[in-house]
């Protein structure tokens, strides 16, 4: 079943679901799946809606250009997805092979709607791993003096390979506010319970202070380090008896579920990200529509 | 805020969410929360709206004869609730009082939005209770030869008390079909997580299988013993170290949140229960529009 | 069945569990719990044992004597309980009522183990509750320029009453350095899962950064804010769709269980709280032997 | 560190703890993990003690002789472990690959301590994921004809193969009680939260029942399907919004943690199964030292 998908956020008002419905309905559209969300202190209107292309009286190529007037009445921020189209992801890696493991496993298994042509490190171990799977990888080491180029040479690659989405499968460094603007769609997984332990070394940290559960947190990749809007987050307990040896171990299981379901969220287009920086009580954040 | 709430389930078809939205528009209703789920299996759309009563056009009382007929046209079966009425509530207890305090305390906190004008028993010893927090309280024992007289004096309680769903707060009486037949509004909280050890003495059974995990489901009552649709189940874990006395008391943490849950659920109004028995693949079952 | 319970920490060596073990067996003890950690970064071990008295050779009064030589030898710091001495607990409460209710239903169920003679409070609201279940209240209000003589006051009631632990069950002041100095055995409750927002307003921080789980942590309370060694966290899974006001609905649940939980491991003599500050790699922390 | 693992469990009485401890103190053994357990309704102590091997005065091969008549005249039934002998492991499966990859990667990372020689398959499908990392692979077809051949063939390769543990990683057949009779060392991963659904189709049946939580079971194999000793449980919460297809997505996440966590118990002999079926209120359990 082919579909397409609108995601869209706009001033809250009333008639917005009865607007975007009748669209759909007089061009015969059948909606297999809807979720509406108003954030009141926001004074936002979010929505989901997923429908049949089989039957729908606009060919693809014609339903943006055809919304699009519609959108502009409700001043509505949107974006349209055909199921049809498979979105490309690029896996950044280290030396950790858990989450990339996971993602390609996903991917074969197909609980996870992406072609995965490129799996790039700062380096070489994991290239066994990606061509094991058929994958291409790049070795782009990092330093401090080569950053520029480095991340000159990682946004060339996404580049070339057309990638939509990049996912940093415990990718060990930190991707500056130039990279972030040429290629804003990462997502992150960071081994804490967000905004408990940011940065560096969070099951030490974990273990240091003695918490009595431990976390992981995917996240989309800002200019500020773990500061960027919660995709997804899991726990799990953990006692007196687990040494930080432990924590990692145990904390490699949350980091597989935790990025893998923020992936498939992504991919799926369940996610809107919306959120006003500059005004008291609404930060950037995400609507999950599940 | 008073609002007025639509559930509605029908055959599904092209356009239900336009119909029902141009319904709410073209009378001025500002939606506060809208959801839809489509069973595909069963063929069946099923949905919440709930909007502003204020600005809409319609008075509370010309809202289900105006909705009637739109109703019909797409073979909706459906319900109104507005949130100005308070729903009564009636809290069926045996012994046991830590449900029966969860819930009231609950109702005085603004949790739940309902009276509870009575508290009825099978035993006298919870009366105090009641009568703590100003509720009435009626005993009224059953054996098994004073069964259909009990429950004739049950019914008529309800129906004095003009109750609109009946709590069974560890009840530990089996309430018969021709009960349920007069009163089908009843909500129970078995605990196990169904369908493991329905029936009698479910921690015992639960610590002499080993399991690692205890549970407990609130579900509405049907003729079935523990057969009835699921509204809400959690569980926690238990080691060997538990004996059956640290399982029935683990066990009535989990009572007291899943019942308080599924009350909350079924009286703001987020509980469709649908199905076909006769139909294989489709049980009786419930939607939680949350 | 009565016990005695020790709880015993020491420097990691050869022959602890025999040394313990056989001076029990030489009177003859019969254990009915015993567990034992070795924290090798810290070069600590640390034990837990409870055994009957019934058949025990030695008098209670007469066991702490006999065995303090034998700590001596090993350099244990230790303790003795006995489960026939009902501690004597206070709780401190501001304005909310959920964890004052069911620690004192909890009480009443025979789930915790002590005396609760008083309630103290900063606000006069909650007295009704208090004497309800015949508890003594003293309210005692608390401003900047009063504190110290209002802690001084709370000082001599927790003298005149006896009280071996108090809880704070929401109190939302700070207790001073100089209070804890003279009464350091005191459980708080904090809405979030520390380290994540300590400090104030947890709750409207947790929905300003997006998170998609809340949490709470009972802790020991030190003179650092929030730093105290963690008894017990648990955390419950939020969505965009939730307020603030559902935050904190759905965390007062949350209070509830973890404070109850900590409560109980305390009194049940479950904790042993171990560390130092000084050595980097080892906080202040507990161990539950449960 | 090579340590020496003791499991053991015998009738209750006074001194089991210093009889074990003087042993070992006796040979200079010094204690890294000790836990016990009474069960007081069997009348049963059990006891797990870990101790390191450097610095023990008796050999190895020295240590099951000289507590042969300790573990006799305390009645015990017992096992002897060393962490330097690594156990040889079976993985049987059928087409299902997401345990299997699970098993062998958590090896590969040192989280499961044992060698895994071979893969044994009723169908061929899995032949290259085993290959891929230089496992043997043998496909041994299971018709209800060849059954008792079959069964056969795949004890002989568990001799050849000198298999300690087989893991049934999806293996979607029933082993015969003659094949257990020989082979009694099996675990299984059941996909539900015993002992509901047992047997086929767990996930159709959780989906008809419209429950709100799925789980899996790791359990011993007994000849009683799905009634072996619970060794780990876990579950997962799913909504009206899951399909059958969903659930078993799902499930898969749940199915490979479980079944590590038992495997890795397991490989460190972290389990005491034991039960009197004879005796009511006592199953056949485990005791999970963790």
């Amino acid at each position: 079943m082919s579909t397409a998908t609108l995601l869209l956020v706009c001033p809250d008002q009333r008639g917005l679901v009865a607007k975007v419905a009748d669209w759909l309905y007089t061009h015969a559209g059948n909606i297999v799946h809807a979720d509406q969300h108003t954030d009141a202190t926001a004074g936002l209107f979010l929505m989901r809606v997923e429908w049949e292309l089989a039957g729908f009286t606009l060919p693809a190529e014609q339903i943006a250009p055809t919304f699009a007037p519609l959108a502009e009445t409700i001043q509505a921020r949107w974006e349209l997805h055909f199921s049809h189209t498979r979105p490309r992801m690029a896996i950044l890696v280290t030396k950790q092979d858990h989450c990339l493991y996971d993602l390609i496993l996903r991917q074969r298994a197909g609980e996870i709607r992406a072609e995965i042509p490129v799996v790039i490190s700062n380096h070489p171990d994991l290239e066994g791993v990606a061509h094991n799977f058929g994958i291409n990888f790049h070795h782009v080491p990092v330093t401090a003096a080569t950053k520029p180029a480095a991340e000159a040479h990682m946004l060339a690659l996404l580049q070339q390979y057309e990638i939509d989405l990049a996912v940093l499968a415990k990718y060990m460094q930190v991707l500056s506010s130039d990279f972030l603007a040429q290629f804003p769609r990462v997502i992150n997984i960071h081994h804490s319970f967000l905004p408990a332990f940011p940065g560096a070394n969070p099951y030490h940290r974990a273990y240091q202070r003695g918490v009595k559960i431990i976390g992981a947190t995917a996240h989309y990749v800002t200019e500020d380090l773990d500061e960027g809007p919660i995709i997804e987050q899991d726990v799990m307990r953990v006692s007196h008896r687990d040494s930080v040896a432990d924590l990692i171990r145990k904390g490699k299981d949350l980091e597989r579920l935790v990025l893998a379901r923020a992936v498939r969220l992504h991919l799926n287009n369940r996610i809107l990200v919306y959120g006003n920086a500059g005004r008291p009580g609404v930060g950037i954040r995400t609507v999950i529509f599940d």
